[in-house]
C-alpha cells in the first residue's frame, strides 16, 4: 500500500480573498482513513486518485486573506497530507495554544475524544457500577472512553493486542482490567474480567473480538458502533453471537461523529478540562515528516501505534 | 422432536379460594416456544422436563372461586398445553366475545399483534414514504407489521417462504411487494423491491435472510430485532453484512413484548379497532386437538402456517 501514494512538490497559488494559508505541523492518522481509500459504499466520499490525502491537522497561519485568521494563529481542521494549505476557513477553528502539544487537538481534545465522549455517554450511557468494555483500548478513542467511564465509576475493561499495550492500559490508563485478543485463552480472560457481564460494549474492532464480547452482554446492554477495523481490510468470517442482541435486549448504535457536530464544542471543552486537571491521560506514537504518513497509516491498520498516531513535519 | 412431548391425563385438585377453572378452546404456537425448551441462556425461564408445556391460551370458565371471573367469561392468558386449567387470576383478562373467533387474542389482537405495534411504532418509528421490509411476512407478526406500515403510508416489502406466501401477503394483506427468500436470485429480487434501499427492516428470522436485508439498509436505518427463527435450531453462518450497521449508522433493538407490559393495553384497543373496521386482515392456520399441538409448532419452526398458528380443542 506505500506505493498507492506518492509525495508530489506544487507551487500554491496566491491567496484569492478570504483564504488562508497554514503550514502544517501535525497530520492525525484514523481508521476511517481506510475506508475512504476503498469504492465501495461508505459514509463519506472516497479520495479520488491524484487527490491530497484527506485528514485533520494541526498547523499555524502563515498568510491569511481572511478577517477570522492572523499569521501566528494556531487552527485545526481537514487540511489533508500536505506541508501547506490553503483554506477558506470552512471548519477550520482556531486553537488554544496553552494546551501543549498542539497534536493534543488531533486526539484527546480533537475528534477522537469527542468520538468517545459522544458514543459512551449518548448511547452507552453507562450507570455507576455497571461493566463498560471497550476494545481498541488502548487507541486514540479506547483510551478515552475507558478513562471516561472509570469518572462515571463503572468498571473499565480493556481490550487491546499484546502484553505491552494491555500493561499501558491498566498501568498508565486505569482500567480495572485489559485483556489481551492474541491470548490464547482470551475467551476465558474476558470472562474473568467481566464477572458481572457486559453492560455498555464500545466496538472499534468487529470480527471474533466483537463475537466473545457479544457472548458476555447484559441484558439490556448497549453498544455504541464505531468501529470495525478488522473488517476494512475485506470480509471476515461473520459475527456468530449475534443472537445475543434478542436475547439480552441489546441497542446497537452505529455512529459517525460528524453527523453529530452540534455536541462538539461542549464535548471539547469539557475534555479539555479534564487533561488540564490530569484526570484524562494520553499517550501519541508521532513518526517525522510527510514521507511517513503511508507507513504510519498502515502501521495503525495493523495495530502498531500505542494511543494516538500523529506524523510531526 | 413430537417424542420429546407426552400427552398425560391427571386429577385436577378442587379449587382453591381465589382461583378459576378454565376450559382451554384455544392454544397459542408461537416460534419463541423453541427457546423455551433450549438449555441455553434465554430471556426466560425454560420449560423443565416433566411440566407443562407453556404456552398463551384462550379458554372458558367453568369453575370459579376468585370474585373477578364467573363461570361462562371467556379469558386469555398463559394457560399451557392443557384442556383444562387452574388459574389464580394473574395475568388472566377478559375478552370481548364481541370479537369472533376468540382465537384472535392470540393473534392479530394479542401478543404478535401488540409485538407487531411495538416493534414498529416504537423502535421502527416508521416516516410516511420510508421502506419497511419485514420477514416472516406471512406470519402471525409480520402480517401486522406490513398492514400497520401500509397504515402509515409507507412502502411494505415483505419476506417469505414460497409463491403461495408471497402472494398472499400482497393480494389478501395489501402489501406493495412480496420476495420469496426461496428464489435463487431472492438478493436481485429484494433489490428490485427496494429501490431506495430499507428505512425499516422488522426483523424475525435472521441468517441469510437477514444478511440481504442488512445490504439494502438505508443511512440511519432501523431494525426492531424481534426474532431469529432460524437460528433457533443450532447456531448458522454468521451475519457478514452487519459493517453496514456503521456504514449506514444504523439502530438496532432487540426487544420481548413482556418487557413491556405497558403499552399492551392501548396497542391491544387499537389493533381491535382496526379489526372491526376492516382495515387490519388476519389469516389463521388451525389444528384440531391437543395431541396436535407439538406437530403444530414443528411445523411453524419449518414455516408450515400461514398467518396465526392456532389449535382448537
Amino acid at each position: 500500500m506505500p506505493e498507492c501514494f506518492s509525495l508530489v512538490e506544487r507551487e500554491l497559488p496566491p491567496l484569492s480573498e478570504g483564504q488562508v494559508a497554514i503550514a502544517v505541523r501535525f497530520l492525525s492518522v484514523d481508521p476511517y482513513m481506510r475506508r475512504r481509500l476503498d469504492d465501495g459504499p461508505s459514509y463519506a466520499p472516497k479520495v479520488e486518485l491524484g487527490a491530497v490525502m484527506i485528514g485533520g491537522a494541526v498547523g499555524e497561519v502563515v498568510e491569511s486573506r481572511n478577517q477570522r485568521f492572523a499569521p501566528g494563529d494556531w487552527v485545526v481542521g481537514s487540511l489533508g497530507w500536505q506541508t501547506l494549505a490553503l483554506s477558506d476557513g470552512s471548519g477550520l477553528r482556531k486553537i488554544d495554544p496553552s494546551l501543549s502539544p498542539a497534536s493534543l487537538y488531533l486526539g484527546v481534545v480533537g475528534m477522537p475524544g469527542v468520538t468517545a465522549h459522544y458514543g459512551l455517554h449518548t448511547i452507552g450511557a453507562p450507570k455507576a457500577g455497571e461493566t463498560v468494555v471497550v476494545s481498541a483500548a488502548a487507541g486514540a478513542v479506547g483510551s478515552v472512553v475507558g478513562q471516561l467511564a472509570k469518572l462515571r465509576g463503572c468498571r473499565a475493561v480493556g481490550i487491546a493486542g499484546g502484553a505491552r499495550k494491555c500493561a499501558h492500559v491498566v498501568e498508565d490508563l486505569g482500567f480495572d482490567a485489559c485483556v489481551d485478543y492474541r491470548d490464547p485463552a482470551f475467551v476465558d480472560r474476558l470472562r474473568e474480567a467481566t464477572p458481572n457481564g457486559v453492560d455498555v460494549s464500545f466496538e472499534n474492532v468487529g470480527g471474533p473480538v466483537m463475537d466473545a464480547v457479544l457472548a458476555r452482554l447484559a441484558p439490556f446492554a448497549r453498544i455504541p458502533l464505531c468501529g470495525l477495523i478488522s473488517e476494512y481490510d475485506g470480509a471476515g468470517a461473520g459475527l456468530r453471537n449475534y443472537p445475543m442482541l434478542l436475547t439480552q435486549r441489546v441497542r446497537v448504535q452505529g455512529f459517525i461523529i460528524t453527523d453529530h457536530l452540534d455536541v462538539w464544542p461542549s464535548a471539547l471543552s469539557e475534555l479539555a478540562a479534564l487533561v488540564r486537571q490530569g484526570k484524562l491521560r494520553y499517550h501519541e506514537t508521532v513518526v517525522e515528516g510527510l514521507e511517513q504518513a503511508p507507513r504510519a497509516l498502515i502501521g495503525l491498520l495493523h495495530g502498531e501505534n500505542l494511543g494516538k498516531q500523529i506524523v510531526r513535519l
